[in-house]
């Protein structure tokens, strides 16, 4: 055994900046405290701009499903004509969200590594007038295929319905103006692009949907968007609070408003676009060639090549995590992440390793090979050394 | 600005462990008692083990430095005859306290980037007799050059001589058989092969050098050998304990233990082999070509580039900190370090930043060059997934 550096490459969790994680080490603060309100508005403050809305913001202590329940469970009411973007695991998640608390939705489904066309929204919303939502994911990261979100959210905005979106792993990866596009509701999570641990739920909560909670009869107690509107204005959470993780994220957004989030985005977009190049000069094939997004890239393995045999290999020899398809994808692709906390020389390791391991299981790949597509795309990115601050 | 990680990739401070850096964070304890004493135990026990020596083990709060103080003061007289080899700034520093203490030191000086041979000791030692110590580092880290330790320590054993090693940054990046060679006194720090924070030095010292501590006359207080040894017995340190960093120690001790010193030298060894097959693939000379050691590699710019010019576009482009020469080396070398927790990944992204910074300055390299030449290396020493445990 020699030294394998415990690395998680996975599009959620993602790697961890390690100062978030550093601030959690002062969790011996109590949430009821005027030390704690001010972080936690703070966090609220922060949230908000790098989002770039208008609208409120909320945050829970769950998973970004438990925003996604929420958004549910809050707006709606039982026999809800809904309709349901499907184009991955995710996509089925809300079907499954939307049927366990019986709305009655229109799931358009588009095979894994498709994605749904604004144009199949316009047509389902003109067939049921009445519906009052529509859900889809901004990236779909089961697939590494990305919606778009700006001409959905147009044909919903000339609606009743409101416009809700998964952007779990798309803030922070692609470009989306909340406000501009008529996103309603948009969901996300800490273990993403803000690059600290799970257990956080982000939600942007726009006037249309607000009007939503006002009618709405679906139970709900521990996701009560109005009580935690509420606490959130006194810099409080409605229960208790997961004081470690504000803590982190207070750290995470400073990080995030200094880079500032459209050099985020643009540094995972740079990222995914180098992997596709890269991956391509291996002789691979992409998952969603279509309309690929920047949180994953999704890529099939060699034919005949199971992709789990990639990823132990990736574990056994290197100490890295990256991830399989889920579901019955599995096998079929594996993912390189770009969410977050990832830079080049992330991907450069990550691509030598890459070409190792399809070498060592019977796919030839001249050494070097996809990491120079990468370097070139890096070079004429004309990425330059403005500052010598590194972080 | 976009994501640009810390990269601490120097030959010292290393990268660091993480489990020993949260490690520190249970300093809450006391040194003078058994919760302590149970851990600074393990520390010298396991500390003796990797070294693989029956000598005694002391721990000194202090770094490598201190503990090369610590072997002139408390083992020599002043006046007392000494050999000192010079092949870099590290065996400068043996001389200046060689100097300081008033020893009668004869300097065997070479050129930087090359070795004093075991045939210039020997003739030395011939020369005078008298001599009472031979000083020389196992691993001069500021020209990359490594010593032949066994052959000297098998002319110094012939005399009455103690051989003083600084192996600070040799342990754990070369064989070293302190007792079989005759090693009577071994230096090291923590900040090195031992992947935590500089503040400990240690020292290996064997019967021979105890003997010298006996009729020893120079003064000294802090560092106090016998004194060292004798708290060390009873599982504590003289005086106040670095509990933090011994906290950290006794965490990485067991990481280096699961790992085995042999596969640590290994890992570094493959490493070195690795890099001095990329910089040469890419048109670069070694600083020290003869005698290689493992612990960093040092290697020249192409000709009219001054190597601050790399050093600083790895921090501004990359985030990564890497070495320049020091001294009058500055500026004709840099330095890339394999001593500790560095993996093969951390060399391929390493070395795929170094191929875009030499061709954005003017030198060409074909992209993936450098990295390619060290796939090979990877893939020809037969470095097999053995295990799916990530450390």
């Amino acid at each position: 055994m020699h030294i394998k550096k415990q690395r998680l490459l996975t599009p959620g969790p993602t790697p961890l900046y390690p100062p978030a994680l550093h601030a959690m080490m002062a969790s011996d603060i109590h949430h009821r405290t005027e030390d704690f309100r001010k972080v936690y508005l703070a966090c609220l403050a922060g949230m908000k701009e790098v989002m770039g809305t208008a609208n409120d913001v909320l945050i829970f202590s769950a998973s970004g499903t438990g925003a996604m329940d929420a958004s549910v469970s809050n707006l709606f009411s039982k026999g809800d004509k809904a309709i349901v973007c499907v184009a991955g695991k995710f996509g089925e998640r809300w079907a499954d969200i939307a049927k366990a608390y019986g709305l009655d939705a229109t799931v358009i489904t588009v095979p894994y590594g498709q994605v749904v066309s604004p144009r199949q929204v316009e047509e389902a919303l003109a067939k049921e007038p009445a519906t009052k939502g529509v859900f889809v994911q901004a990236s779909e990261s089961s697939t590494g295929a990305a919606h778009d979100l700006r001409a959905m959210g147009q044909a919903v905005a000339k609606t009743g319905a409101i416009f809700v979106v998964d952007a779990i792993t798309g803030l922070g990866t692609m470009p989306i103006d909340i406000d501009g596009w008529g996103i309603d509701v948009l969901v996300s999570g800490s273990q993403k692009a803000f690059m600290i641990p799970p257990g956080l739920a982000f939600m942007a909560i726009g006037p249309k949907a607000w009007k939503f909670a006002d009618t709405a009869t679906l139970p709900h107690y521990y996701f009560n968007l109005k009580k935690e509107k509420k606490s959130g204005d006194g810099g409080e959470s409605s229960w208790t609070a997961s004081i470690s993780l504000i803590l982190a994220l207070g750290e995470a957004l400073k990080y995030v408003q200094q880079i500032g989030m459209a050099n985020l985005v643009e540094n995972a977009q740079m990222l995914a676009k180098a992997t596709r190049a890269a991956v391509q000069a291996m002789g691979l094939e992409l998952f969603a060639p279509s309309s690929p997004g920047a949180a994953v890239t999704s890529v099939r393995p060699p034919a005949g090549m199971d992709s789990g045999v990639i990823v132990k290999e990736f574990r056994s020899r290197f100490g890295a995590v990256i991830a399989n398809g889920q579901g019955s994808m599995k096998g079929e692709l594996f993912r390189i992440a770009h969410i977050g906390y990832f830079d080049f020389p992330d991907l450069f390791a990550m691509l030598a390793c890459l070409e190792i391991i399809l070498n060592a299981n019977g796919f030839p790949v001249k050494y070097g090979t996809g990491v120079a597509a990468a370097q070139e795309v890096y070079a004429s990115a004309a990425v330059k050394p403005k500052s010598t601050a590194a972080a």
